[in-house]
């Protein structure tokens, strides 16, 4: 398995995905200021992994903290979860995960445990938490791979797989459990600007798999879909509000038109809590914007003109009309998504 | 102006467009031999400039023939023609511009003109071809900037400008024409990967000229248009066939779709030899497969993993069914194209 992040005695160990795919290296954040850079700098990304990065930094602030009193503890915890809610705004996961944690510390600080109980249970939590995000997304996988025909080849934007999670993925973990079913799987990645998440991560991963694929630039999505060689698009989503608008990255919108436009089926495959019940629909979620050179350079080479304005949307936003179907731990979604999201929260 | 192509004593000059928009530099061109490389590679690039190229480029082979009679000329004239028609398939362009100083060889030929007399004309007419090319653009321009409503921001994908052509461009032509007219007009450009057209040559050419450009990753036009910045599209042509399908650069035929969907007008802009007689439908249109390299390679270093698969069509076919109108130099032409192609043709 890819070890996109790990728990570990030191700190929290990360891939470097902003050296893929030709290094492998690793960051340790020794704090949880260390994380939230990492985060913020897209050295771990992808929501499923944002979202147990999150927990886990939490954990190491409080496991960190030489505070001893609850008191103190309390409002250190308060600065640990502000400075990780700050990192990246459109990933719900980001603030799940930091719920999770600080809601099991609430708990436990309000009936004065001891402290060293308390950093024991939030970082076996986050550990929890990490178990748990592979083990729904297998099922996820499961359910979505009965979606696929025996033989197709399948669009997929950006990454949403193994790296994108704690393992497996989610739109990439259907594509692997439909092979592990014994279906004949290949992927098209687009190459995801400006940060090259399919060129770099997808493209990765798949060859690593040994799963074959096909890496194309975002604009030739549609030139292959009027050529009939695209039998399905899966992608993963940063945040699905409750009538099932989904934010993914920035070009995912402009798939799903793509798809409608030749009758492709257009699938978004994320866990369950990627869905958040208080963001009633898609035009409610922020939209991160960042750093024009992201655009301009690339590997620190300017290759644009100056004078040259930017812009730099991380994320849009697909209308639940779009959607085919939502493959999650707990089903397969269908439209009408309100009501079908809403029943699926009751699971 | 932006000297794009120029013929001197010395031979055809070249902005060597493959170094803009950080190295303004210039390559001479002194045979026929490397007018085709220099097309081939992209040192120039753009529909009306290969055209004038590929004219300048047979022009060249003839006056450069130390031949000495007319069957010996004519050997070599086939020569330079074939090695000029086999730099890139999909722009009628070049075909129509060796077909235009080919033409003008034999019927001189055939009457016996003396080789220096043929020399001087097919020279003259090499350069008639690029006046004529400026001339045509400034016309068209001014018969689209009509199209533009007082405030607009335009779309456009590729770099159809003064860079494409011998000056002025179609696309940014329209948009200089309405700027000129005193409209306010701001270009939103896309990248346009993986040759990066519109970050490196539409952005430069713009900023150069003072008109207000964002440039955007290919990915995030379907973004924009959903929240109502983008109220045109203008794009160029590499071959329209006698019903309006229209080739371009790749991802064009996406963003028609995008335009489409948010009922955007999506717009042509050629000159009137860009339309092909002789393709009936775009589908008939020959698609240039480029070098893997130019999606796994940036400025000579690899981004993307060994193991992965490539495919890279240069263009693609826009259904004239997309197309609100295609400007030329002879009127804004509209559906049904095949009738008002075929009326414009008898002009």
């Amino acid at each position: 398995m890819i070890p996109t992040l790990e728990w570990t005695p030191e700190g929290v160990r990360f891939l470097d995905q902003t050296k893929l795919p030709l290094e492998e290296t690793y960051v340790l954040a020794t704090d949880y200021q260390q994380v939230a850079i990492v985060i913020r700098d897209m050295i771990v990304r992808g929501a499923m992994a944002i979202g147990v990065s999150a927990a886990m930094g939490v954990a190491l602030g409080i496991d960190r903290s030489t505070a001893t009193t609850i008191p103190e503890l309390t409002t250190e915890v308060d600065e640990v979860c502000r400075t990780l809610a700050e990192t990246r705004p459109t990933a719900v996961n980001l603030f799940w995960g930091i719920a999770q944690v600080r809601n099991l510390y609430t708990s436990l600080a309000a009936r004065d445990t001891p402290i060293p109980e308390i950093k024991a249970q939030c970082i076996a939590l986050a550990q929890q938490l990490y178990d748990e995000d592979i083990a729904n997304l297998k099922i996820l996988g499961a359910n979505g791979a009965a979606l696929l025909p025996d033989e197709a080849t399948v669009l997929t934007h950006c990454n949403a797989g193994a790296l994108a999670a704690c393992g497996y993925g989610s739109a990439l973990g259907v594509i692997r459990a439909a092979v592990e079913a014994g279906k004949k799987i290949d992927v098209f990645a687009d190459e995801t600007r400006p940060f090259n998440q399919g060129a770099r991560l997808t493209a990765w991963e798949l060859v690593h798999d040994g799963i074959p694929t096909t890496l194309i630039c975002d604009n030739m999505a549609g030139y292959f879909m009027s050529k009939g060689r695209i039998q399905a698009v899966i992608v993963g989503a940063d945040r699905i509000a409750a009538n099932g608008d989904a934010a993914n990255k920035i070009g995912t919108y402009s798939v799903a038109i793509l798809a409608k436009e030749h009758g492709v089926p257009f699938y978004v495959a994320a866990p369950f809590n990627t869905i958040d019940p208080d963001t009633a629909h898609g035009d409610m979620i922020p939209i991160e914007q960042r750093a024009a050179t992201e655009v301009t350079h690339f590997q620190g080479k300017q290759v644009t003109p100056d004078g040259v304005r930017i812009e730099n949307p991380a994320f849009d936003v697909t209308p639940a009309k779009y959607i085919a179907g939502i493959i999650t731990e707990r089903g397969v979604l269908r439209a009408p998504y309100t009501e079908s999201i809403a029943a699926a929260a009751q699971l």
